[in-house]
């Protein structure tokens, strides 16, 4: 079916469990008995099942990564790039999206009932692993029946859970798209994170991670971490051009709370978050990527699978020197990488966008 | 008098009434009835009273620049810079430093009574202009019998004063040092800046700025806003090289709470910051900075001041480029200016350090 917009139309998520046969046993060694993992598919699987795309979400994504929901004002989060005809082409691949495991948009976490004691886990949710991530999606291909991927593709924490996968496991991934991508978050970003961490996990009303028992929630912490995270998504040169210096007041006539723009938009930003987002699955979905270092965690993996990384030359979250680590690290395993840096306006955004070249890549690579 | 560190030896700090003559009007309008400045002098006034140094504090500084308090564990916050010998030269200047009006550590301030009520003033404290500052500053050398000042020297927001102070009164300054400065913020820098004041002004305990009254402070805001605006002030280089990735737990035992050792860095610079700094103080003094445009605010104006400018390489709070901007604007007003980018590993916080050359220079142009 054709869109009037020209992509998928009308989808829905559906859900799988994956714990039939036992529990999900993390990287950590804890279990979790129970597991369901919301998930979106586009196309047709082929008969000969091997054009199977998984496609992995960032931080905030989540399955629904491209079109409409009945009613919904906008479409999936990278309909951009996913559709009939576009570059993750959904008249020829069968794509599938799934939730995080930890998230907070229909799979499994941290708000989701323990069976062991009937409450929500809070506080109590284990600790994930990037492993984790990859083990829930992995769960949810042998549900569906798909054996080996014709590719995996991932923006930012979606694209280190790919990578993650790929030296997991070499032979069953074809194709690996990373985008703006890391192998290990530096210094600096392990500070921001931090940040934010320390703005929910601080907040009065966290209680100790049991705020929903409470009908509170950490609304001011979980709002101060989005404004500042977003700022590091978006560039210096974005902001400058979309909000400049313009403000309410003029002259003297100045004030304390929110006067600029760009204050009012990342008001907007934390207070839209809130709506949309749990405060534990951020604690839960942001840790992990602190501790990623796969290629410490994967010594002598030769992978098998063609990675194709993309970075942009105005991403200070993870600029392109994430992705050149990402490159020598596997060239120097004598996998096949290709590794190219395109122009944006954007910075780390980007991924989430159409900068010139950056579809077309992603397309006559899946190719 | 020369102490065993070849620096001032024992200082105190004093107070003066600015307001015998009348209130404070700021730039705004808005008056202030009494105005007492904390100041310390370092040197001694010439006969001819030409021998006279400004210097200007950053946001976190106090008037206590140099040398050291009596039992106190660290001397003042630029005392690498001033004192017998050294590139302000005590044997040779009158150095006045000064807590600016606002703050918190001595001078007329959010938390000071107003005369009108009795009360502190709290939220009802008007909002400051740099040039607020300035004429604070201006009412000390009055108060001092000084009319002429050799210069004026300042970082950061200190650098801002200085540049604000010059533009109003050229031929009161004969040379202005601004070190790691900016004549206007950028978006981005004011971005972060709204999600400091975000994370003070909508803390539960902030009580609409009256937390004194109610035995609380606004910890939880303060403390996120420092850990976040810490990492702006220094570089990617000098965390990675200070605490790289080292961490408690080992292997997969993670945890959400502060484990990598510039998560505890961090939270150490937070909980220090609230013994010693006040949340409206923070907020007055911040937001001068996000308006701050002093070219466009005095056309026209021919400084005979002579600059000396300095940013540092790896300053991305405030990049070179914010100083080559003030001096191409000094240029093309004529004003004689020279702008130096030196090279140091740690950031904004270089003003404070002493990386190779930047002493030298400032000594140089003060003589």
């Amino acid at each position: 079916m054709i869109a009037a917009d020209g992509g998928l139309g009308i989808v829905a998520t559906q859900r799988a469990v994956l714990t039939e046969n036992g529990p999900l046993v993390l990287a950590s060694g804890a279990q979790l008995p129970h597991v369901e993992v919301a998930y979106e598919t586009y196309g047709a699987l082929s008969p000969s099942r091997d054009n199977a795309v998984f496609v992995c979400h960032a931080l905030t994504g989540d399955a629904h990564a491209a079109g409409w929901h009945e009613g919904a004002r906008r479409p999936g989060w990278w309909d951009n790039l996913i559709g009939p005809g576009r570059a993750v082409d959904t008249d020829r691949y069968f794509v599938i999206a799934a939730n995080l495991l930890g998230g907070c948009s229909g799979t499994t976490g941290p708000l989701s009932i323990d069976p062991a004691t009937g409450r929500p886990y809070g506080a109590d949710f284990p600790a994930l692993d990037m492993a984790d991530f990859v083990s829930a999606h992995r769960g949810l291909l042998d549900h569906l029946g798909v054996d080996r991927l014709h590719a995996a593709v991932g923006g930012s924490l979606g694209g280190m859970q790919v990578l993650e996968w790929a030296l997991q496991e070499p032979d069953r991934i074809d194709r690996a798209v990373l985008v703006a991508a890391s192998s290990r978050l530096t210094t600096e970003n392990i500070a921001f994170s931090a940040v934010a961490r320390a703005a929910i996990l601080e907040d009065p009303d966290f209680r100790d991670g049991r705020y929903f028992e409470h009908g509170v929630t950490p609304r001011h912490g979980l709002k101060v971490a989005r404004m500042m995270a977003h700022i590091t998504y978006v560039s210096e040169l974005s902001l400058a051009e979309k909000f400049g210096h313009r403000r309410d007041t003029a002259g003297h006539d100045k004030r304390l709370a929110a006067d600029f723009e760009v204050e009012h938009y990342l008001q907007h930003q934390g207070e839209s978050f809130l709506d949309r987002f749990d405060a534990l699955s951020y604690l839960h979905l942001t840790r992990p990527m602190d501790y990623f270092d796969p290629f410490g965690a994967h010594q002598g993996v030769v992978p098998s699978t063609r990675f194709e990384l993309i970075s942009f030359d105005t991403d200070w979250r993870f600029p392109t020197a994430h992705s050149v680590r990402i490159r020598d690290q596997l060239a120097a395993r004598g996998a096949a990488v290709e590794h190219a840096e395109l122009t944006s306006p954007w910075g780390h955004d980007s991924f989430l966008l159409e900068p010139d070249g950056y579809h077309d890549r992603v397309r006559a690579f899946l190719s």
